[in-house]
């Protein structure tokens, strides 16, 4: 089945009849067939190379032989489900536990993000007793209902009506759109005391808190870095009301930031959650995923005398598959590799931001970055049209990028961790020649932004735990913000 | 990592570290540690030889080498998400679109059979505007939140309380031991207008149903066999209310009923779902599963303008392993051979009835087949500890059964397609010399229930679709049934 054996309009056609419609597909006017795809490279059915900054999900490159082998040569041997014992699911559990604190020691597997999302909102409610959790502005947390209703990235549209009452929206900890930006003198605080605020509200309408979830760096949001130390105060408010706090790695675990193997842990060494779930790069594109959580929420969630039982989850084959990945991380030293090849690319970026008027903010950890298009550094007014264009000329040079965010005007960098030096130069290459003529065709030269620009607006450097220190920020405080028309949109 | 590592008390050790306490296992007291696995037959770590006669999942065996083959040759050109065009897709779309009838014909692909009744219960709220939903009792269809909420096999120790209002709890066309029995003149009709009453009562609170949800036939229920013509009523009363009708095939799907291919077919050619799921044996282990459904449930999810994106659903791999199990199906014609040994284990089931006064009721179709164990044929008292005691007295002798229902009595058979008729000879013998202990030790003669045992009372032969007529039923109306405590327990 590995080979082309339909003529591209023939595969779209049958697409068409026979996969749902609410299933978009990427460059729909003319969609890319991939037949295959090697390390950060994915190949078409005339064998043309794109380069991938976008599949976090190959997290140790397309088809790594030594993911393939472990994952081949245990479906050979055993694939069961977890009511059996088995080595795999115990080794991985204990190799698991060996990157994350102490304190967080047991694992639930699943076979999804959102089966782990939706696993950890059970967990919290059976532990505090309580109902009610507060989410993130634009946060996506997953696709099965009780997700939907703590994602503002895909409830935006539904009347209020329609919402689930005891869900609450705090910020987005964003410090360059957001309401407390980077000239705020204590950003965290300022986000925290927000959360602090709803906690009070939910309390004073005889609600209680059961969870706080995020993402440790919010991805489909826009590629939002939450200020070191917001972490930390909005757990301690949490767990003073009597909930926990989870952090979703979803997307952007597994050494992606580069300086540390959790992207909560950038928060620094003093910051545990209560709950952690993890995805996509699991597996490098196998069907698998995991919540890890405290003896004591485990306790409770058994005392409830309810079986937890996950038919594929923690399978032998899923486990031997996230062993040979966390080799390969380990071998190939990808997270040192993330971690260079991620400032690399960031001090690339940089530059452009000094060169393009249209970029706003260049922000991210690792090979997890985003670079904000803007209109008018000012007004913040997001480039949404032109963030499309940046992507779509792109892909005629074959390079996958998306842009996302709540204005779609944000282009996301999270590549396979083999990504190169040499890839980030070529990419940034093409980025520098794209905006050169957007911004020509627009007549936007820098000078007309550059009198918003001081040394105080800039973001500020964070020098603990390693973290790369992006720099240069708009200050602007205005509240208009051009915010466009939310329409459906593809999460990447 | 396929051979033993570990001493087993060390994989028991390290599970009860780090594996969530309410992940069980089976014989918790003597686990078994399986090491490989092939056909009908699993190996544990000293290379005993255990019969399976539960794994559904490995649908067409073990380890099958076809699937196996398909799966590490795509994994070794691509795995990537359907945002990209791939053949198949589509391809295995249409595979599965071919077994359906025509309306049912696009597809969304998941990765569990929980994704997939989530979804279900998304399409048909999108579709319909409506909220409520009608469930079965005892019925189970997954983990994730939305669907505990609609499991009376799981949500039956909650308190009223924490039930979701919008869950409504019809009850189960068990034609042994529920409300209509064998001996009613019209048990479907019976059954139906409980449904056709409850729809009325939701109106008259002013809500509106959304979906009714069933098992074609129920697995963790009870090996129940819902009368013929039940489905087509309850259909007729769900639509007339605006609803849809969600058949949940995740564990009865794929050809396991021997005479057709979906069980929801046993209820007559004039019947089709508006919803159809598929899960544990679509991927023999690998963890995928689909929703199907009509144009006109998907264009009015799309017109949500929500998209929806699933980043494992539908991956080539996953498509790749499912036209190799279709094939492998059709080449080693497992549909007959379910139908064919299906029916040789019935007719040595049905003589241990005969001979058995533990043996209350044999239903199945194919190889999906149910023994109720009572103690008491006029009672129906549930032979819980009986039923329990058979299990663990096979397993001493290598063969892995288990028991379920809501009073665990019932012992479930639903081995992978590839079991043999002597497989059904050495198991059922067993089963024979277990009980002739059991009830020596009982002191149970069968000449103590053979009085109510009448040619009226026996369950209706159904002649249509190829059905196996099982025959034989006590037909007590008493209404006490000695339900025990139900306490946690496996499903399996």
């Amino acid at each position: 089945m590995s080979a082309e054996q339909l003529e591209k309009n023939n595969t779209i056609d049958l697409r068409k009849k026979h996969i749902g419609p609410s299933c978009k597909i990427f460059f729909s006017h003319d969609p890319i067939k991939i037949i295959r795809a090697k390390g950060q490279y994915m190949y078409d059915e005339k064998g043309r190379q794109y380069l991938d900054c976008i599949n976090n999900v190959a997290h140790v490159g397309h088809c790594h032989p030594d993911v393939v082998k472990a994952g081949a040569q245990q479906m050979e041997q055993l694939n069961t489900n977890s009511r059996f014992l088995h080595d795999n699911l115990v080794l991985y559990a204990q190799r698991l536990q060996d990157t994350l604190p102490d304190k967080l020691s047991v694992c639930y597997f699943v076979n999804s993000g959102s089966e782990a999302n939706d696993l950890a909102l059970r967990l919290a409610w059976q532990y505090t007793g309580h109902k009610n959790v507060i989410t993130l502005e634009n946060a996506y947390h997953g696709h099965v209902s009780s997700l939907i209703d703590i994602s503002p990235y895909k409830f935006h549209h539904a009347s209020d009506a329609e919402h689930n009452q005891s869900v609450h929206v705090a910020p987005s900890p964003d410090v360059y759109r957001g309401k407390y930006r980077a000239d705020h003198p204590d950003p965290a605080t300022a986000y925290a005391d927000e959360v602090k605020d709803m906690i009070h509200g939910v309390h004073e309408k005889g609600g209680k808190i059961a969870a706080f979830i995020a993402e440790s760096l919010q991805s489909c949001g826009g590629q939002v870095i939450p200020p070191p130390g917001y972490f930390q105060q909005v757990a301690e408010h949490v767990r003073k009301a009597g909930g926990l706090f989870i952090a979703d790695e979803v997307q952007v675990g597994f050494g992606r930031v580069g300086s540390h193997f959790w992207a909560f842990q950038l928060q620094g060494d003093d910051f545990v959650p209560d709950i952690v779930t993890m995805g996509k790069p699991i597996g490098n594109g196998h069907p698998m995923s995991c919540v890890v959580t405290t003896r004591e929420v485990a306790e409770a969630f058994m005392s409830s005398g309810m079986e937890y039982f996950n038919t594929f989850g923690g399978n032998p084959v899923s486990c031997a598959i996230g062993m040979a990945v966390l080799d390969v991380i380990e071998k190939e030293d990808l997270q040192g590799n993330a971690l260079q090849v991620g400032r690399h690319l960031t001090r690339l970026l940089e530059k452009q931001k000094e060169k393009h008027p249209l970029v706003g903010d260049i922000r991210g950890h690792g090979l997890f970055a985003g670079v904000e298009l803007v209109k008018d550094r000012l007004k913040l007014t997001p480039a949404t049209a032109e963030a499309q264009e940046v992507i779509y000329r792109l892909k005629e040079q074959y390079i996958l990028l998306s842009a996302d965010g709540p204005h779609r005007n944000v282009l996301k960098f999270k590549p396979p961790m083999c990504f190169s030096t040499e890839d980030a130069d070529m990419v940034v290459e093409k980025i520098d020649q794209i905006l050169t003529e957007l911004e020509k065709a627009l007549g936007l030269k820098l000078h007309n932004i550059s009198n918003v620009e001081n040394e105080s607006s800039k973001r500020k450097p964070t020098n603990e735990n390693g973290h790369q220190c992006l720099s240069g920020l708009a200050h602007n405080r205005g509240s208009t913000q051009g915010v466009p028309q939310r329409s459906k949109r593809l999460r990447t």
